[in-house]
């Protein structure tokens, strides 16, 4: 069965994340419909691309992902479609989709222009349920996006912080706090892999006016509860995290603070 | 398949809700369950009927909508059955499922009598579980209403607030604040077509002790960010809205204020 | 269609539960997930449980309970399979399953040991994505636990309260506060049931620096709407409740906060 995720920053009180979910069951009636997370923050585009690029390689091959942070809506940004190796991606060209897009590969990108595809409405503020819903749901039962809009060159980008990496030094940042506390960084796995760690070693970490030597490993119990330890999780991102505990409090980091990590 | 939709004041922090999606799937084994909301306030009808209404339309023929928000659990309100056109809703008989059954079409209402479809149980306080859940869940698979209960002659309707129109003005209310700060009035489309409002015009809105002149307009970019505006969104209601930001805060208007629009 | 419940402490905010879903749809495409809570407490093992032996016993025969409050990830405790009359327990050896997987009737215990059948990883701190949903998805389409892993004698039992029971008096203790401010004893159904408690009865409550007298019912609406009173609700737990009211509140007591019952 078709698969199709939903992300979107319209919380989960109102009836939103519903009735874009109705208007995608009337054209794909058996789409597993999975929420990415609708609690990205209003209009938070980079929050929402961060969910998108963490989730996206989890899903089966043929899912189509709708996301919509969208403050530019019924404005002059496109509504688009992105093919690439192995799922589909629906939402406006703002910068949402392009980290997750480009990590499984772009292969090609529409617009989406054909409107007589899409249901009648009295208002343009809602493309989640009347532009985005119904695109993703026409994808996800094999509809060609050719039928849908006209190819395009290529979409926008955001300005992903990228960090910056000087022998075994690292200039990052923390790019989210998630539930747990844990302080993610814009230190990818791969920046790791050319540093040359592998197994486990230690960093000097410089914070926010203190200086700590932290533990690289691959499980939070390598370290006692409540000590501080560094390790890649699941979303590909070097995290700084305490055993059991919360990391942001421990440690008074927060999103978009600076850290220098030092290979020891 | 079979999609059925649920809309309690559970919250999602117990496990009520899953409780009442197994009762279903016993029931209804390939059915589509899809959350509306379940955090409409404790005991607030009034909030689960407009959460219904909006949502209701944008669902496939032969929809199920299951909803409970019922303070009087257990007591002399009648579990009710109402077929409407293209959809069915299954709930307590205390206005909740009245204003959605009524935009859709009422056809016919039936109390649901015949407990021996439902599974036993040891107390009278679940009945979301016990009696909605399942009874939902068997409209799903197609067992006819006549097998669950007794036809009955109609149903309880909320005293919905409706505004007085009189000419070009409008006396209006604040009927709902969603999750953007979007002001909900309760003037519909219908309303302001009666008015021969079409296309992009404006109004003269007395609210709060302040008066201002809003455009009324399709989309959010029609003013500069952070200014307000009207506009139909998506449930057919007229809304007070800023563009990219919190019209609630901007305005200092909440949940039940009374606002006056003059047509210009 | 297979059905997968999800119980875990991951919030969601993150897109943690989006990414389990992902690796179970991979195995298991037309599989219902249901999520239980995952606003159970981070690391909150015994509210994970509790949750738990609420919900499983209304899902449909053959479903599979993923629960996933680990603590102690990465580290010794084990990673379990349980077979039940009628359904699947998979999760952290730790007590989380135990009460609800005892409800139910245990049949046998595998570690789960095949790691063969898992996806790769770079960490060992996500057992929910790359352990626990990979193997209740793999059980949801039929794979025998033997191919999943080694059978075991047995599992961590969490130190559940029960309550001391002396002829007509329970010493007992609140174990939950639902969202509606019900206090949640540890009094099961059955204990009332030893105890010869049967129709409408009434208990002395001593609890907090107060005594009351409290009606034993069937329903809310049995006392004036504010009062409060004693019922079982859906879990088969004896609840202290208010018709319409919060208890908690009402009373001033809480979690871990106890009771004596004496049947009057």
């Amino acid at each position: 069965m078709p698969v199709i995720t939903l992300l979107t920053d319209y919380g989960i009180k109102d009836s939103y994340v519903a009735e874009v979910k109705g208007a995608m069951l009337r054209i794909s009636p058996d789409a597993t419909i999975v929420d990415i997370s609708h609690d990205v923050g209003n209009y938070d585009i980079e929050s929402g691309a961060f969910h998108l690029v963490r989730a996206a390689p989890y899903f089966p091959s043929g899912t189509v992902h709708v996301g919509v942070v969208d403050p530019g809506v019924g404005g002059a940004r496109k509504p688009i479609i992105v093919k690439t190796r192995g799922a589909w991606f629906v939402g406006p060209d703002n910068g949402l989709l392009a980290p997750a897009a480009e990590r499984l590969g772009v292969e090609a990108v529409w617009e989406i222009t054909n409107t007589d595809m899409l249901p009648p409405r009295v208002s343009d503020v809602f493309d989640g349920r009347d532009v985005f819903g119904p695109t993703g749901a026409y994808l996800s039962v094999g509809v060609p996006p050719d039928r849908l809009g006209a190819e395009i060159s290529g979409m926008v980008r955001l300005p992903i912080y990228t960090p910056r990496q000087d022998g075994d030094m690292v200039y990052a940042q923390v790019i989210h706090v998630d539930g747990f506390g844990n302080l993610v960084t814009n230190v990818t796995y791969e920046t790791l892999e050319e540093m040359g760690v592998s197994g486990d070693t230690s960093f000097k970490v410089e914070a926010g006016g203190f200086e700590l030597d932290l533990p690289y490993v691959r499980r939070f119990s390598a370290v006692p509860k409540g000590e501080p330890l560094l390790l890649v999780a699941g979303g590909g991102y070097l995290e700084i995290s305490v055993n059991q505990g919360n990391a942001a409090e421990h440690l008074g980091l927060g999103k978009d603070d600076r850290v220098t990590l030092h290979l020891k």
